[in-house]
């Protein structure tokens, strides 16, 4: 009675999305021997199979793990802790899947020996760029961290920075740090080490120094100090995150000092106990001409002077994780030193918890011109909240998924992730399974589509990144933080031209994709207006003028949106009702912004190019005076609830 | 130099829509001879071909007029002066459509001797059901009080109802008489007739009489007493409109008398002066199981009591200017009375000023089953306002235009009065005039689709005939002021059951046209959920279910708004710039307005039928509880600013 009770109880804490793609359900009664730990637990109380023996064995890679089943046994190999949680996870994602009984012959290994989320999560519990609540470090809930855990170990996630990049000196306190050691007991059975972002001024402002110079002994003593404070409540503490000189944060430039000095000094304070610098080269300052090619122009002097324990973090594209950009030339620019890619999990700029915009397609395109063996790590800025469904919107769990797959194995086709999580998060019925796929691996297209088709970029409003503003202006601002600075639209055409006869950003990559960017001709369609002022009248390979297609484009955007609704409604049959009503209200959203996207933009652009909407398209609906009156008024910390209403 | 300024003037005024369709061109100097008068006034001041000739002849018909070229020399020929001056107009109107040069033989008549206005306008301004400003009476205005003479003699309306249906006693007060006298002195030259609504308990709240019973004879000889007044102040005044015991209004039944015997006690007062008595037929109670079938249960049994000098008014449909009704049966069930038609210009229930619903179609479909020549007279509640444009929306002046050349001549195809209008108000260039002449014929269709396709009726909102309220009701409220009263939705199906089996409403009309309504199969699609309770799975003709077809429905009609808005874009080279702006800002308004219909009638119907949303149209975008809450705050007196906001 009381069994039926509780799983009647988990059914229905089960539709609300809390249970991530982690939706087992097991008697707790499974034939699990062996290596003793979590491993063990997840299985006995999951595994529906065989009888499965756990044993370290050191010839399998770090992390890596084995798994054979012989006559009627299952056995999982693996030199650490990790690797046999990672093989049990395995085990229990086939299961999941409906792919039944334990794999006969497996061997895996993460790609990446990092794979780790960044939370921007601030001191008093917002989250910079977060849609999807207040932070999930904000009280201590061992509950809720021990799920935390077990879903980035699900998918081989093994390290977090718990707390934003614009660091609060108090990141260091003695509080906060406190509440570090807390987490990281949790996380460590998982396999996860916890990192923490840095203040570069915290001697000043937590020490009472009276600088923060990395040269000044004092400060490099009051480093060593804390750090050695640090390893001692958390000996497997993982290092620093830091942004520096960027966006009005304090840094080694402030005195005179470069970005591999900073970076330097608190990794030999850091080395002594294998702790890790990851130092953002995510630096423009606002009188360049061109933003896209500041971090080569600031880093690649200092290649090779960086130490063995600091990666420099590199977003992938060479802005600001737009929906559609080239990936970041530094990546190819610097030799000596290590890289590691920052991808945003969170949607800052890709409809934020509003639209379903599943992102390995855009990081599998990054990879396609970034060989993931050139850079050392992948770190995802995290969408997590304390929202019931944990990111604010049931799909961009799947963005969380994807980027610990990926990391694990950056060769997995954005298909295959879906499909892992459709089924273990909805089920396996395949009339649910196959369209949302579809759904899943097209919406990017979608959103660039009718958000920034054509390679345009960062068109967004001036108070949030959710909107449209491509007029937002305002009094004295820095031109590089106004949509006009990237679209450069006048009565010729649209576009940044980074040509040789441009800024010149082109030159920035090797010489095959210079020579292919940089003519008007050879530029993919989707890169155009990254590096080409194109005539309105230029003559598109679909035939249609350049303004005819751009309209083209933003309607296309609008259609799939709307598809994709439509495709979803189909779906109420498969689905729990929380979750199927839950998703469609995020769709009508994501359909009626499209629209608004589209006309805003088109009606904005349509003031330069003089030129006609297309007949044969959708026409605006919404009116560009009234578009350009209305506001969404709400922080960086917040979900807008509706996009336009007019 | 005065005269170029002049020019200019009104070159600039003439882009507001405040000229109408009358925007003639003309120096002022044209060769007319012969009768003196308007109808020489106004081809002296813009006619611009051959020398025409005014001549009064006693054999052309009343009003008629017959036109003659010889010799380079144009007569116009009538009986009387309206004759002389619709034959004027006539002239003007081909020139301005670019017809060049006088007619060689013309020979034309109106079809209905009463081409009669009814405007619903309140002594304090306000017009009820008026989307396009105040009153255009309030403020005596002697210039505008002429071109509203010459709009209406220009396409031969003949006769306007100054004041409500819902009179207030004062309209037979001095001050508005006084008001009513200056009136008729600008519009008789034009051959205009003004008439007053009047309140039945007028003797009681005017003349302090404790009764108005219409046998009383107190009461017949204060009417007498008012009735010599207005004369004597109007020697040409034409009668009265009279709503009595509708709507809480009083009437003859209020002291046990019938309709017949209030309106003849009215007409033997008017008799001596030729009056006339216009008694409507809108009648209906709340304890009724059909509204649709009472104004012929109440109306029949009086067939062949009423005066020759009554007429009773009855409005195309059953029940009340809906987007498409059926006729209304009373037409064919009286034979000893005379009835003529009541349409209503102003769109009451067809987006009011915002959408644009070209409504000649709606009008000969009534023709097509009611015989023209089976009524007496056609009456239209007007769409004017104080708005600069009259009509607040530029194409609703377009249905003021088109009840004037129907009831001049109901044999006018829809697409004859579209481009007689369009030519005369927006310019003769055929890549303007053909495209939209097609949106405003098939504007109806549209409008029928996307609010209340395949016979559904009334199921607007509570406060408002604007937005879709399928769901409406409050505590206590008249049944059939409910929608729920008229689409009857249910687990089995849609519609009002008014077949022989239901309320038998369908035996009201003869027996050919009863027995194709009442057989499912043979109702046309138009009527279907008129007559019928269709089942929600029912086959429709199109080989979908009846709950498909609806969804298709709708959803055509949102795609046929959207086109029109598409067609007018197009036309931006050919429009002047306030003209489009101002029309474009509707055709947007009326584009989401369709989404807001359609998606608040399928999801509400959704909730009954139980069945998807079908997989090949475009799904709804908006939410159901979201529009439930959703209120538009306004009066009976204003046009809404916009549809649905989220």
């Amino acid at each position: 009675m009381l069994g039926l009770l509780l799983s009647v109880s988990t059914m229905v804490r089960a539709e609300d999305g809390s249970d991530l793609w982690l939706r087992f359900k097991g008697a707790g009664t499974a034939d699990v021997t062996g290596v003793k730990g979590v491993a063990m637990d997840e299985l006995k109380q999951y595994w529906q199979g065989n009888p499965v023996v756990l044993k370290k064995q050191k010839n399998v890679a770090k992390d890596g793990y084995v798994i054979t089943t012989n006559g009627g046994k299952t056995t999982i190999a693996a030199s650490t802790d990790a690797g046999l949680l990672y093989g049990a996870y395995h085990m229990l994602r086939l299961q999941q899947m409906g792919q039944g009984g334990a794999p006969v012959n497996v061997s895996e290994k993460p790609f990446y020996d990092l794979r780790i989320l960044n939370h921007w999560d601030n001191p008093n519990g917002t989250v910079e760029r977060g849609f999807a609540g207040k932070s999930i470090f904000l009280q201590f809930d061992p509950q809720k961290m021990k799920k935390y855990a077990q879903a980035n170990a699900s998918v081989g996630i093994n390290g977090t920075v718990l707390n934003n990049v614009n660091a609060k000196p108090e990141a260091l306190g003695v509080e906060n740090l406190q509440k570090a050691k807390q987490i990281a007991d949790v996380l460590r059975p998982y396999g996860i080490r916890v990192y923490l972002s840095v203040n570069f001024a915290s001697p000043i402002k937590l020490g009472g120094l009276e600088t923060a110079d990395p040269l000044d002994k004092k400060v490099v003593g009051w480093w060593k100090n804390k750090v050695a404070e640090i390893y001692k409540m958390i000996p497997d503490f993982g290092g620093f995150l830091v942004k520096a000189n960027s966006e009005g944060e304090p840094g080694p430039c402030d005195y005179g000092r470069t970005h591999a000095e900073g970076a330097n000094m608190l990794a030999d304070v850091l080395k002594p106990y294998k702790g890790l610098v990851m130092w953002r080269a995510f630096v423009y300052n606002p009188q360049s001409k061109d933003r896209a090619k500041q971090a080569v122009e600031e880093f690649v002097p200092l290649d090779g002077q960086f130490r063995d324990n600091v990666i420099i973090q590199i977003k992938n594209g060479p802005v600001d994780f737009q929906p559609c950009e080239p990936y970041s030339p530094l990546f190819t620019n610097v030799q000596k030193t290590q890289t590691m890619v920052e991808f945003q999990i969170t949607q800052e700029y890709l409809g934020a918890a509003n639209h379903l915009v599943f992102l390995a397609p855009m990081w599998k395109e990054f990879f396609g011109l970034v060989k993931p063996q050139s850079v050392k790590a992948m770190a995802g800025v995290a969408n997590i909240g304390d929202d019931t469904n944990w990111c604010g919107h049931h799909f961009a769990q799947a963005n969380w998924y994807a980027f610990g797959r990926l990391a694990w194995n950056p060769e997995l086709t954005s298909e295959t992730i879906a499909e892992e999580w459709m089924r273990q998060t909805f089920g396996n019925d395949d009339k649910l399974v196959k369209p949302m796929v579809k759904v899943m691996t097209e919406s990017r297209d979608a959103c660039v589509n009718y958000m920034m088709p054509l390679g345009l970029h960062h068109i967004f409003a001036g108070t949030h990144h959710y909107g449209p503003e491509p007029w937002y202006d305002a009094p004295g601002i820095r031109r590089d933080w106004t949509p006009a600075y990237y679209h450069k639209a006048d009565a010729e055409g649209l576009g940044f031209d980074r040509t040789k006869n441009g800024s010149d950003a082109v030159s920035q990559y090797p010489k095959e994709l210079c020579d292919l960017y940089n003519d008007i001709n050879t530029c993919p369609d989707k890169y155009l207006l990254w590096f080409h002022h194109v005539p309105w009248d230029y003559k598109m390979k679909t035939g249609r003028t350049f303004w005819d297609e751009l309209c083209h484009r933003y309607d296309k955007g609008v259609q799939q949106a709307r598809g994709f609704l439509a495709t979803w409604d189909a779906m109420q049959p498969y689905v729990d009702k929380q979750r199927f009503e839950e998703v469609q209200r995020k769709l009508r959203i994501q359909a009626r912004d499209a629209v608004w996207w589209r006309d805003a933009c088109l009606l904005y652009f349509q003031t330069f190019s003089n030129r006609p909407i297309p007949q044969d398209m959708e026409h605006p609906v919404h009116n560009l005076d009234e578009m350009m009156k209305f506001k969404i008024r709400i922080t960086m910390y917040e979900n807008p609830e509706c996009g336009y209403t007019k």
